[in-house]
């Protein structure tokens, strides 16, 4: 792998191939002008460590989001894949490309498919995560994994309302990517598809393109498609006490090698904005328990004040989720917005696509969820349809790759 | 309409809405703390002048075009909602909601969806169009136009590989909304549509995330979904001659109330990058003519020299595209790349959204695209399956409307 940036690279000026023969390995590091002065979100994300980033990282603009599944039942082949992802998320993450992107002397496709060249890193975070039907699916134990599955990842249950798409759901492995550009992100998610060729398939992807929970409660919190500010009440990625609390899976929670990871549900929520759209600002704000403008609870005054629950709506979603009814249950919430265009009615095709992380799902988002599913009055303009629960192995350590204590 | 920018709204604390009873009309002006530092990027684009912005507008990030179907045969309220649309875009371009985002006393929906409020303007122009079909459909000439009907404004000839889906194509009138955040975007569109309820209804909307064509030479150009420069030779927006010459429509042309508009022809072009992924540097360069790293043509040094035009491959994008070849035709391409999600083979729905203005489409796309069509190596790698045309009046000036001198 070549230790050049995207931004260095590519300096050449072959006018044709041959004439740029020195081209092939080397690629003349001219810095193009102008091009070196990054801002503060440009900057790269470390990718190794402790965690994974992409979960207490500052949330970024843009998501992608891919659920593959496994299409071969080779376990020595799924972990080469493993380990060449491990190393293009580690380049990708740095701004650099994978390989070559110049591809040998010109007879070999380039290793990197090079939309991304020239962009800064934009803060790329790439966050993989191991679906239950990688441990087993059909009963069938394809790469001796079973014994490891932990208890907390479990098959989500049926939640009322649910109107899930089998097609938008699941996964044997997922990988979020987010970034600041989605161009960084999509070339992320596209290059190891192609990289895993034959290894995996795209089951499904989504893209999101406003975030819509903060974990930086110092910045302005982002609003979502029902115009509500999102993330008011968040766990703050800086708050090392509540993610050891709620979102890292401790030693002593299920098998080691999850030991620092996280669960991540999905849930692709779609959100009927035209119904919504329609409704009288009191009923949109009944429905939160808190106001449209300034996003505080009914009977506080400012966004950040404690929230006096007895004061809400008793089938307000905040009134629901908040943890001094739910015996102090925390998710940290990172989803995005997404539009996918119109349906056959003209409807936008729009909602949020939910991320939650968290140390135990069924202590957590089953617990919410079965909650909301069953009282919370946004059920009146919402409906889930997609969905989907991945075990995110800890951070990498240098020399290690995506998931080497599972497979060891 | 308020005159209070999205950033100065809303920053009332009413814990009901009766407690927040001054809110209806007036809300509170109170800026949030900390967010009024705006970088050259978050500013408004003028709304008003001789010709509509979103043409000769440096290229914003992202893209929500939507094209629409007048479901009335009622010309006052066509003109009405157009006159509505005007306002509202006129709000939005200026970072303002539409009406007031607090609707009335609470009984009433708000007028505006939120979801953009306390964001910047980020650059936003709305540009509109109108289609074919506005002016006569299956021989119904609906709302008296048939006779203003330019001759520019054409039914697309069939070109060889097309693919078009009708759900993906045509359209009585088109917005194109260009931003630099999706979120600015998509809630101009969704507004519109709201406005527009019982006049129009979406017929279908494409996002768009990475600019592919730069009309800024002095910065650097963007990357296709190929991984190549796209834009180097465009019409730069502040070549006041190559502009009147190639895209602003003359009052000598056709129709007077067309004098300073532009015909836009957008054509959503799949490109199977699986397949592209798999072919050498050297085939992807001949693709073109050009070289993918610094993107200089084929004989020449650096990416803006001049193209030598019988160094390039004789079926090369470039060669055939270039005005040398083309009796000097030009075109002001303001495409962007697409991807939604996958289908259902695991292949990346992606591609290019290529959006032309031009004078005249007679002489300038149909020209470029019959030889494109019938010759262009790139044929191997992509599909075009949506299409259409509009005719984009000129500019709106105080106190006029979208296409006033149309329906004058
Ligand atoms: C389209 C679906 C949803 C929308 C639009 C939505 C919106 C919101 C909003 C506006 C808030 C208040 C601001 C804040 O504290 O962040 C909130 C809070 C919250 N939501 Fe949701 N939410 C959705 C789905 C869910 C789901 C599925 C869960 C979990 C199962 C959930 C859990 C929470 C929690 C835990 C809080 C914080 C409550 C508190 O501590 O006060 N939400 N949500
Ligand atoms: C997926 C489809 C397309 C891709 C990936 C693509 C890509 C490119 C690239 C990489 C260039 C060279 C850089 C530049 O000067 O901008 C270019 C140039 C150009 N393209 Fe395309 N293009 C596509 C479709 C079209 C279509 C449909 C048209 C018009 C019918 C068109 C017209 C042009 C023109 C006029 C030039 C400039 C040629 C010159 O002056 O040298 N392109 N395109």
């Amino acid at each position: 792998m070549t230790g050049l940036s995207r931004r260095r690279l590519f300096g050449y000026s072959g006018a044709t191939l041959a004439a740029g023969a020195a081209v092939g390995a080397g690629l003349v590091s001219v810095a193009q002008a102008g091009e070196d002065h990054r801002s503060a979100d440009e900057e790269a994300v470390p990718f190794h460590g402790a965690h994974q980033a992409g979960i207490a990282t500052p949330v970024q603009d843009r998501l992608h989001f891919a659920a593959f599944d496994v299409v071969t039942d080779d376990r020595a082949r799924l972990i080469r894949m493993l380990k060449e992802w491990t190393a293009a998320a580690a380049a990708f993450t740095g701004g650099h490309p994978y390989g070559s992107a110049a591809g040998g002397l010109g007879e070999a496709p380039p290793d990197d498919t090079g939309e991304a060249l020239g962009l800064p890193p934009a803060r790329l975070t790439l966050t993989i995560g191991f679906g239950p039907t990688l441990f087993e699916k059909d009963g069938k134990d394809r790469f001796g994994l079973r014994a490891k599955r932990p208890a907390a990842l479990i098959d989500l249950p049926h939640f009322p309302g649910d109107n899930l798409d089998p097609a938008r759901s699941g996964g044997d492995i997922c990988v979020q990517a987010c970034a600041d550009d989605p161009q960084v992100a999509v070339h992320a998610i596209r290059n190891l598809a192609r990289i895993g060729f034959g290894v995996v398939s795209v089951r499904w992807s989504q893209l999101g393109f406003g975030k819509t929970s903060s974990t930086t409660p110092d910045r302005q919190t982002p609003r979502n498609m029902f115009g509500f500010k999102d993330g008011t009440r968040n766990i703050a990625g800086t708050d090392a006490k509540a993610l050891d609390q709620h979102v890292w899976a401790a030693g002593a929670d299920g098998p080691s090698w999850m030991a620092g990871g996280s669960y991540l549900v999905a849930r692709r929520i779609r959100m009927h904005i035209e119904t919504w759209d329609r409704t009288s600002l009191q009923e949109q704000q009944d429905t939160f328990g808190r106001t449209k403008g300034e996003g505080n609870a009914y009977g506080a005054k400012r966004e950040h004040d404690p929230v006096p629950l007895d004061k809400l709506p008793a089938d307000s979603h905040v009134r629901l989720a908040h943890p001094d009814g739910n015996g102090g249950v925390r998710i940290l919430r990172r989803g995005y917005s997404f539009t996918d265009g119109t349906d056959g009615l003209g409807r936008l095709d729009a909602g949020l696509f939910f991320i939650a992380y968290q140390r135990d799902p069924r202590k957590q988002f089953v617990v919410l969820q079965n909650k909301l599913a069953a009282s919370d009055h946004m059920n009146e303009y919402i409906q889930h349809v997609g969905s989907g629960i991945w075990a995110c192995p800890p951070g990498v350590r240098k020399g290690g790759f995506w998931g080497d204590a599972l497979f060891s």
